[in-house]
């Protein structure tokens, strides 16, 4: 089974070409196949799954997805194994493969997910771009983080969040947010991911993120879309081009004018490493599975 | 660039395969080529790296390697670029990958480390024994931990180790290992590794380890032959086979009787996948890099 891994700001993934779409990770063995090779002592170590299927295969139907022109579909999956729909650290990543293993030409393409198709611009070294659709700013609320009540505002960028803008950095960097912040559960019945950063300076702005289920991580691709919004909001401005400093690295995020309109996100995406994963890795149960 | 990567009860490592010896690892370059092969999210993500290397090189001899007989030199770096002599676990993930990779034959045979040469005994499938050495009995001491006055035998493994035998499971348990220990410097001027384990049952123990430096660890090769000695004595035996559990999997011990005579170390070695690292991890001035 060949695989390929990297990361964009320290999110890291296994990436499993599977053009045919023959590898089943929907069954008990495949999610036990994704918690191997996730785990970061018995595998290669990673937050997600990226399985790489062409649109026009029975398995990308199956998932539902329509290509829309997209000639890839990228299936993600979570280190414990269930189904995400879309991951903006991941499908850079996803991209960055797909160029320079010839399979996609540099330029602007669309990749499909469970979330729909994605646009994304790469060349053929460097950042890459991924259109993150609208972000749509709700309600002011409050989260408990650490002790302390922070206000922030819910931004809904396909999945929730609430990015609270602190006081300075050193108000930042205080912050335990290994712990779930408390919040709103009327406003939030699904959970809310929690971003906190300091306000805008000079078009930049720090940021760190609890992601529901992960606790604090060094970098969540919603996450810092929804941080910009919040950053440019708390300067009066509806839209802009925001620098985001993370943990894992620093990414770009434009956001358009006027309701409705799309953000992006750009940044790194590095391909570490790529070969074969030993078949005692792979669950009995799996059968044949894909090589190139 | 090729790489292996493997564990050993959890233990992980990335393997460079580097016959000929052309790769220098100790320069800055190479100390930056280890940090980011060990990474957990930058990089492959590993406890060491092992590289494997003839000992009829001139790296070899560099590294005041006598082969004595052994065909391959296992140089053991730590995950921050440092040099160690020794690795009970890396050495039987070192020895999978010869007898799987065609370089050696199953059975036993030597492998040379900075500690001398090392005896491994493994089937072409399987368990793998590594020959430890003597384990020489010390003084008893008492280590501070978690705020908890636990005593124990002081047991050299090549290294230094205080092993504390406690109540039961539940005190076990119970422990936070995560901070270190308070030791006496005075028996310990190069610091202590500190293992707890419970008393033997049925000829098996359980062990826990805090290494030096490090922190708890899922495993410790010469901590679990240290944490075998020291559940033997406390059942009035100096010499026998013990079944070791730690939190990253099973281990067996043997202790041979009378002084001077050997340990060794059992249990499995797992390889996870290998295959090329991207040219982009490389540190630019480490020149050429083998292939194989």
């Amino acid at each position: 089974m060949e695989f390929v891994l990297g990361h964009g700001t320290e999110n890291d993934f296994v990436l499993l070409p599977d053009a045919d779409g023959a590898l089943d990770l929907d069954g008990p063995d495949g999610a036990e196949l994704v918690r191997r090779l996730c785990h970061r002592r018995r595998g290669l170590g990673a937050d997600g799954v990226l399985r790489a299927v062409r649109t026009d295969t029975p398995a990308a139907a199956d998932a539902g997805v329509d290509g829309a022109g997209a000639g890839w579909f990228m299936d993600y999956r979570n280190a414990d194994g269930s189904i995400a729909e879309m991951c903006g650290n991941g499908i850079r990543l996803f991209a960055r493969y797909l160029v320079g293993a010839g399979l996609a030409a540099p330029g602007t393409f669309g990749v499909a997910t469970r979330a729909g198709v994605r646009e994304v611009t790469l060349g053929v070294e460097g950042d890459v771009t991924v259109d993150m659709g609208p972000a749509r700013v709700g309600a002011v609320s409050v989260a408990n983080v650490d002790g302390r009540d922070l206000t922030g505002i819910a931004v809904d960028v396909g999945n929730p969040h609430l990015a609270c803008v602190v006081e300075d950095d050193a108000e930042l960097e205080a912050l335990d947010l290994a712990l779930a912040p408390a919040y709103d559960a009327a406003l939030f019945p699904h959970g809310v991911n929690v971003e906190v950063l300091r306000p805008l300076r000079a078009g930049a702005t720090r940021l760190r993120v609890h992601e529901r289920g992960s606790g604090e991580t060094r970098s969540c691709g919603t996450g810092t879309v929804a941080g910009a919004v919040a950053a440019l909001r708390a300067a009066g401005l509806d839209a802009g081009r925001v620098t985001v400093g993370t943990p894992g690295g620093t990414l770009l995020v434009t956001v358009g004018a006027g309701a409705g309109s799309t953000t992006t996100l750009s940044g790194p995406a590095v391909l570490v490493a790529h070969g074969q994963v030993s078949p005692a890795l792979v669950p009995a149960g799996m059968g044949a599975v894909p090589t190139r």
